[in-house]
């Protein structure tokens, strides 16, 4: 197993007619959700943050293909439609199921389409590798990849599939993702232990500095497990989001490299990510890493602008790891070697390090590369 | 005359040797100028701040090819250095010569060269159509065009050149402008009245959503054509800087389109403008423009994550201007004709107008399409 059918309790199915997918997943216990801090929410998502605050499901279903965003109360009858279709298949309360759709924007749902696709997946609802496989893809748009984790606490499991490739920013760096743990959890801890992982895991990846409408993260705790310990639970559980938010930025659209950027000896934790995640989202670093060009200069040009207090006079940055790690500035005077800079930017991953020296906080943030791709890939998306 | 020489009281020269480039130009007044937002602000603008307070200038020192930014004291020092060469060649004492420096960050100035090169141009200083042309291309990097703007005005000129093309963000649109009027103006109503038309042009432009570290506009009023009304003049100033602003846009790096935003019926005039910059600065609407696809809810999702309250079921959007314009979204329902839709985005101008029926403030902003070859231009630059 690689992701959510690692987890007792969970079962599952998806299918993909052309760009139009569906997922299905029956697993019962506590529930939370996250949600995309864009203004503009997509039909499902206003349902859901009312529905998920009970704490409690009994499944999902998640469509690709169409957003059913600015659909207006046509888009909020259609979104508790689909509530009642998953129901119907789980024998259920439309209450008790999670609804989200990914896709584009501004279309009403097909839900005959989507009633018939559910109706032939409540049957195939299983266990096994293939099913979360079929999950996965079922929720993927513009995806290349499949994006699956799974982590192994004490005596419990953490796993989670998710989907997103672009309009991948700052508040929640992804369009859906589904975790389970087969771990006890009440819903507040479930609800508090999302809201931490997602700020350190999801919302630091950054594909193009959009934010999407239907962003949305559910968690289910179905308990087979038993009891645990709540700091095992939420580190299993940031690991997990983290694997998968990574895999977010590796695939990011037309992306050839993965970019980390690490800022260490920040006053607050705040100011780091914030300056973490203005670095990784910089068009002009990331076209630099695209062109293996070490013109590191961006990446204190985007340090400045993200709204922290720094001197700048005092910084070191390093580009890259291992043995290839090699300085660019130290304590605010320049010393980097290009060729060997040139060096470290040659790998699928590069990583750029900066250290403020003002205090003892970090953070991390995860984007890619900007190519001649993405642009491809989102000049011609609807038509 | 298209620009500075149109202004009476203005002499200029300008050379450009590979891609290092010098411009001179003789204008002596009350003089103000504008800085960028970025908190790694290069040397000449850290000099620049402190020496602008006087409120006079005899002329203005301009290179390009190096942006002498990140460079430390020594960057100090050779601000100052250029600002006595400049002295030198103006017959006039360094506190009254402004510098500004644009090119590639973290490297140290060739005071030799600007030393020699200013030589070149203090005997060729002259109030004429090349004069100003050469200064327009001494100041470019990766422009591709002179950009020159000319208002009358009753009785006066405002005149300036500027260069940017990348690195063109809220917070300073333009690495650098240098207006001129022959109008009489005190230095404070010279602050006041650019700090006003910086806001609603320069800062509205929008190529990549980086901020330079050296952004910096000056202006200086030479007194020549004697006293004239407030209004008049901060119009004809807000016009010439929104010429500029608008040609900056059109030369976006690899912009094939000019991309406008109007924001109408917002509360405030700064949630329009927040609103209108967010949205024209969208990688996603900017690839959609490109590929001439009417990939609308783009629109609306940039819109959504611009920190401004409002109600998405009540807005209206039209894409086109002219005969050409269409309705995409009316009172928050969807009422687009695709085709005609597609049909609005063939030229070289794009323009996007929402109407959020607030209130009556509005903003415009302006944008380029993304495309392939701006990833081409900025993964090769320094190297």
């Amino acid at each position: 197993m690689r992701s959510i059918c690692g987890v007792e309790g969970v079962t599952a199915a998806g299918m993909k007619e052309g760009r139009y997918g569906l997922a299905l997943v029956a697993a019962g216990g506590t529930a939370a959700a996250v949600f995309t801090g864009n203004r503009v929410k997509a039909a499902p998502l206003v349902l859901m943050e009312e529905r998920i605050a009970r704490g409690e499901l009994d499944g999902i279903l998640v469509n690709s293909g169409c957003a059913n965003a600015f659909t207006g109360e046509r888009g909020l009858a259609d979104a508790a439609a689909m509530a009642e279709i998953g129901a119907a298949c789980l024998g259920t309360d439309p209450e008790r199921v999670g609804v989200a759709s990914t896709g584009i924007i501004g279309r009403y749902l097909d839900l005959a389409l989507i009633r018939r696709q559910a109706g032939e997946l409540a049957p195939r609802l299983r266990h096994d590798p293939a099913a979360e496989a079929e999950v996965a893809r079922a929720i993927m748009t513009t995806d290349l990849v499949e994006k699956h984790a799974l982590v192994q606490g004490d005596g419990f499991s953490v796993g989670g599939v998710c989907k997103g490739s672009g309009m991948i920013a700052p508040n929640m760096g992804t369009l859906v993702a589904l975790l389970y743990t087969d771990a006890e959890v009440p819903a507040g801890e479930l609800r508090e232990g999302l809201r931490a992982a997602t700020r350190r895991t999801f919302n630091q990846v950054v594909v193009d500095g959009d934010t999407s409408t239907n962003d949305i993260a559910f968690l289910t705790a179905t308990g087979v497990a038993g009891k645990v310990r709540a700091p095992a639970f939420r580190r299993a559980l940031e690991e997990c989001a983290r694997s998968l938010a990574i895999q977010v930025a590796r695939d990011g659209e037309g992306a050839t490299k993965l970019i980390e950027v690490v800022v260490r000896g920040a006053r607050t934790e705040r100011g780091a990510s914030d300056m973490a995640r203005t670095i990784v989202g910089s068009p002009l670093l990331k076209t630099a890493v695209y062109g293996e060009d070490p013109n590191w200069g961006r990446v204190l040009a985007a340090a400045g602008r993200a709204g922290v207090e720094f001197d700048p006079d005092r910084v070191s940055l390093s580009i890259g790891t291992g043995e290839l790690r090699t300085p660019l500035v130290e304590n605010g005077g320049i010393v980097v070697d290009l060729a060997r800079a040139k060096q470290a930017m040659r790998g699928k991953e590069v990583r750029f390090e900066l250290d403020l020296r003002e205090g003892d906080r970090e953070a991390r943030a995860w984007g890619c590369d900007l190519t001649e791709k993405y642009v491809e890939i989102n000049g011609r998306y609807t038509t």
